[in-house]
């Protein structure tokens, strides 16, 4: 017997029972994202390396997965080529395709090359696959789902709005209880810009961060050794211990922020979203969270972040608003904001949490025991009316031992079992077997069909 | 502005009314697997070459997409081997990945390589992209879905005899009108044993399938081309003619195969099928028709072929029984049988004959005018109502001319707009526009939630 077969690592098979979990995430999500008048679209796979390149960082070019050109690879390259050995050169002229690292990318792409067929703004939603040839870990795959929804050419806040009430109304679905973090660019632009320290944003959001675990003195020391001024540490001293609701946060922010233009107008986006969402309510609770930072070249107003409140586990969903995605491919001018769920971790939060509904409408309801080719006709005729009934149901294909076509109702977790043996088919009956409880009952067709239905 | 960014070529951008149209087709299929006892699994998009390569013929090994090694490409490949510029023995040294071909070569890989876990007879469908790097062409891409069914340690031919109710169900809730064609290896093998030219079958079936074509002297003087003896070409007779109904067909056969114990097994094996199917019915004509040869390598037993009637295209599903699918990763003694729905020909078929549903549920019913800040935080309240009804609704996000929003609703075929201005605010009503007549009416926002559940 050869060695069982592998797969490549990081990537994973999916069971029929890990399918429908996992289908029941991706409902939940795409019924959600379709009752907020989202729209699916799907892209290849596969997209242009030209498409790729240089969107992510020089680390993230190292992570995507190149797809060899097919026919003769070596085509158009020299010997010369060849002997140079130039891996990171050889393999642009090897390959011109490779796998998509996100959905944004592609989603940018799809509308510059479609933007005279798509209608403004436009709200697409996409679950699809992406693959990244990173260092595979506990919980990180090189072959995962990312399940976005993006709306482009629009700078309402209510298109904010819309998503905050998304994920609330998601993760209310789900049962998770969680905790809606909200931050704007603007405002930690305003920060920088107040204090005068503009590049040092990301070392600001990083040290506040620490305040409940290293102490206001050593958060003030960590900023001094990053670089910062005496007195713009002490100008930043409300910042950092900025707490209460919201509205008090807010309001602190209003006055340290005052001489910022750009601050204020963080502060008065964050507001208004504030306000729309009133108007209707969350589950979840939102906060004002100075410390996140997520993707922060890329945002350029609202930031999210979910954080599930029951399991420790990093953010399970994420987003913000950006200005200019589709200006690398050269349609300027265009605003978007978006999230993204992160199916993988929800999968886990939801296992641990044991919040998987019970029965899955995916799996067969009714397994008829095989009794010899006569009574297979019989049950046939029964399955065939139970099926229009839209009630799962299966056969037992092979005549084997009553034990063996029990076990396998077991095994696949079958509620019931129909016996169909010579008596009952004479009698025009069936004899139907609770597996939970055991218990058998004789009755006619038409009460099978009534009870199963 | 730059030019339009591409894709791959053979590969597809879905629209999202190409996407409802596909979901549909999945959905359906989906439905009905289940409904027969059929249990999704899912297997990564990369798999080692090990497993894909040589499992297709030579040509389909060129049809492979292969992934470069990341990290460096070139560690391991000496400067003769690159001097040498074997494309094909570097490839394998570049790349241990590749795209998956089809779903089939996978799922023998996870059952055996998952057969601890797994309960036999394992009834598994899978829905999932493959690529081909074949030469893109009208109906032919380099990306496309397969849908696969199969069964898979059980020998019974109830199998098959669920495999054809599955297909009818499918096209008749399709609305497409089919004929189900069937044969079976061991009656063409019988034939070939019979005449004596085992060597023969593919050519054999070839010339009779042109009998329609070109006449039964011209037929047989292509089978005298091709080798056969004056002798195997007279015995071929009866089968060249052969027409009537499937029984009358058989009644043939069993005469002609009279001497052959495999072409009796056959015949016996397909009177068994179309019993068991006579015991519910089909809507499609079921036919045995002997010219069915597809993948005769590969199956051993059954084997199916669906064509739709009112369209003029080639298969749109197909399958068989083959006995020895996992043999190939070292797990023997395993029969199966299954099929594949072509869902891009169902596609076309579909739009051809104008067979898709009206409506989408996908899309958005109704949306709500942005009048204002003010309005559109009442709005929003409805909406949520609406939402929680599971009306799909969304508010235009934008304070933009009426005209601008009622396009937007027309564009995306919204059927119902709701205004709410300061007058319907200040009345707690809404004014609802229906987009088909243009009729208004105000109503109470009770009577809206209630018109449109």
């Amino acid at each position: 017997m050869a060695v069982k077969p592998g797969i490549p690592k990081g990537t994973r098979d999916f069971s029929s029972a890990e399918m429908a979990k996992r289908n029941y995430i991706f409902d939940t999500i795409k019924e959600v994202f379709r009752l907020f008048g989202y729209e699916q679209i799907e892209t290849p796979a596969m997209e242009l390396l030209s498409t790729l390149m240089g969107k992510y960082g020089e680390e993230g070019d190292k992570l995507l997965f190149k797809v060899l050109n097919s026919g003769d690879c070596l085509a158009g390259i020299s010997d010369d080529e060849l002997a140079e050995r130039n891996a990171a050169k050889l393999s642009s002229k090897l390959c011109e395709k490779g796998l998509r690292y996100d959905l944004t990318v592609p989603f940018a792409r799809y509308v510059t090359a479609h933007r005279d067929e798509l209608v403004f703004p436009f709200k697409r939603f996409q679950i699809q696959p992406v693959w990244r040839a990173d260092r595979p870990q506990k919980g990180r795959y090189r072959e995962f789902y990312q399940c976005d929804a993006d709306v482009i050419g629009s700078d309402s806040l209510i298109n904010e709005t819309e998503l905050v009430l998304m994920m609330d109304e998601v993760f209310n679905r789900f049962g998770i209880n969680v905790c809606i973090k909200i931050n704007n660019r603007k405002i930690l632009s305003g920060i920088a810009e107040t204090i005068g320290e503009a590049d040092k944003i990301v070392d600001i959001t990083v040290a506040i961060d620490k305040l409940d675990k290293i102490g206001l003195d050593n958060v003030n020391a960590e900023l001094r050794e990053k670089g910062l001024s005496d007195e713009a540490v002490s100008r930043l001293q409300p910042i950092i211990t900025l707490s209460g609701s919201n509205e008090d946060k807010l309001a602190v922010l209003k006055d340290v922020l005052s001489g910022s233009e750009t601050g204020l107008k963080g502060i008065e986006e964050t507001e208004s979203i504030f306000r729309y969402v009133s108007a209707v309510g969350t589950k979840a609770d939102l906060e004002l969270d100075l410390t996140l930072a997520r993707g922060l070249n890329y945002y350029t107003g609202a930031i999210f972040e979910v954080k599930a409140l029951d399991v420790q586990i990093g953010s399970i969903t994420g987003g913000g608003r950006y200005d200019n995605l589709t200006g690398i491919f050269g349609l300027k001018g265009v605003s978007g904001v978006g999230i993204s769920f992160g199916a993988d971790r929800i999968y886990d939060v939801l296992n641990q949490l044991n919040l998987y509904p019970g029965k899955s409408a995916e799996s067969t309801k009714v397994l008829f025991v095989n009794f010899g080719e006569k009574e297979a006709a019989y049950a046939m005729q029964i399955i065939y009316r139970l099926r229009h009934e839209n009630v799962n149901a299966e056969l037992y294909p092979d005549v084997a031992k009553m034990k063996k076509q029990m076990s396998y109702a077991n095994a696949k977790n079958i509620p019931f079992v129909v016996m169909t043996g010579e008596e009952e088919m004479n009698e025009r009956k069936v004899t139907l077997k609770d597996m939970e409880t055991g218990e058998q009952t004789s009755m006619g067709i038409d009460d099978l069909i009534e009870r199963m239905r």
